[in-house]
């Protein structure tokens, strides 16, 4: 099993954090879908967790840590409660939940990435989960409240490939056998900037070539 | 494990009770989306059994019982020909439907609760769980239809939260020790009774405070 | 475990083909919904290898297929590369397209039905998820990109009943202990053959008796 990626406390700390982010994006959404409090409350457990419980499932680590671990699953209720009281102000720090959301992608791509190949996935497939652990809940989230999921959207900013390349990072330094808190950290990072970079100055990825100038642009 | 809820032939039929009856409005549902009768099938088994299925595949309970027993797959499709040939009769009976959903949502949450905790999950994943396998396959039943999920929107009457009381009282049965075919009984009852007050009072579950008027209402 | 439809080498070629051709259909949506090219990526994967992705975690066969072999995993990536540079040209022969996927269709539901089976599932449920892992992929794709599934919509020509008859001849055969390359080839062929002769005499599925006049026509 690769080294964990910090000691199990702050690793369970940063998972936290990056439970709680992904959530205050559910509850937020479920806010703008007219939702009621128990709707925010899925949206936020599913956008928090989908990710992670996807991987778990496909990997055979079930029950998935979504279920065994209290913390992962009263975290998003706190986010849905914050959100309820707060729903205006969180709005208007919303830059700062862009933020920590690109922190949880960081490092949710990583430790993804890490738990997919303990469980014996080879490197691609690994880095593959590594992305659908990052991505996976946002998608959901997104499916569930009815929107074309903003992950495939062209024009929003990249989100796919920060996380691809921290997932990438990550294999590549398990190949190498240089997989190490330190390592692990830059991958987490440079998603996280990458991301960051990505909505500061609008990057997007292109659309198909030689599309007819009769497609609908929406 | 803990006792079953009645004799397992009760319990058998009450099962398929409950998948009967979310399977008529997976296929009333497809009908009012103008599907052809295989898409009413897909609608009918998909209500009646996705919660299940999503339990099942959570705790690695593999393959599910949805595909093991031959009643579960075979009720929806009788179901699916009820609604096909006597369509507007079940519309008619709609209020006859919502009474039988309780009762499915009450047996669910129960039966879905017993089980996970039967798998070893803790009390509060196993209520989750409940409350999955209560609501999960009418989620995505709404998700298969393109409309958004009916749990979650705030002009519904109130649907989770008689589940989650029903799956609550379970957990607690569990945790006192005196989970029994009584006390299992009950727990459903009050989930079925607490959702045909819902229905009857139209009791629903607060928004977000403070929403800004600007939010468009749906 | 019942016979190889074909040698192994052939039974991968096959494979391979039919999730290039679903994965083309993924892509062509995606560049008719205006993804951008990643977009078009995680629609070709989904689209391709959603169906056995959902058949394995459902027999427990983890980690599925779709993450253990990397051609399973690079053909949807290469076929997004075709209609990303030759998008006019691939919509040019959509006729073509169809025909492949037909093949898709009748591969993957004999292929479905026969692992199914190898993991112990009884006829019945190898036959379910046979049709699950030909039709599965085309629904994740369709509700991915916020469509009404073509699967369940009346106005779409046969597509489930070809994949259902392909199932359901494998279920016999095996039933009959007469499965081998020959007849698994015949239920493909059969499953094939009804796709194409649906789509060119645009076969329908009726929708409920007696629908009353009042139900909106999509």
């Amino acid at each position: 099993m690769p080294p964990e990626l910090f000691s199990p406390t702050v690793q369970h700390t940063l998972d936290l954090v990056g439970i709680f982010v992904f959530a205050i994006s559910g509850a937020l959404l479920a806010v703008r879908k007219n939702f009621d409090v128990f709707g925010m409350a899925v949206l936020a457990e599913v956008t928090a967790l989908g990710g992670g419980l996807f991987r778990d499932v496909v990997i055979g680590a079930v029950p998935p840590a979504a279920f065994t671990d209290l913390g992962y699953f009263l975290t998003p209720l706190f986010a849905t409660l914050v959100v309820f009281f707060l729903h205006p102000h969180v709005e208007r720090i919303q830059r700062a939940v862009y933020v920590f959301d690109a922190a949880g992608l960081g490092l949710f791509c990583v430790s993804g990435t890490t738990k997919a190949y303990a469980y014996g996935l080879n490197l691609t497939a690994s880095a593959t989960l590594g992305l659908a652990t990052a991505v996976g809940g946002g998608v959901l989230r997104d499916v569930l409240a009815n929107e074309v999921p903003s992950l495939l959207r062209w024009d929003r900013d990249l989100y796919a490939v920060p996380a691809i390349v921290g997932a990438t990072m990550v294999a590549l330094c398990i190949d190498q056998d240089v997989l190490s808190p330190l390592t692990s950290g830059l991958a987490a990072l440079t998603a996280f900037v990458l991301r960051l970079l990505a909505m500061r100055y609008h990057w997007r990825a292109p659309r198909a070539w030689n599309r007819r100038s009769t497609v609908r642009e929406e």
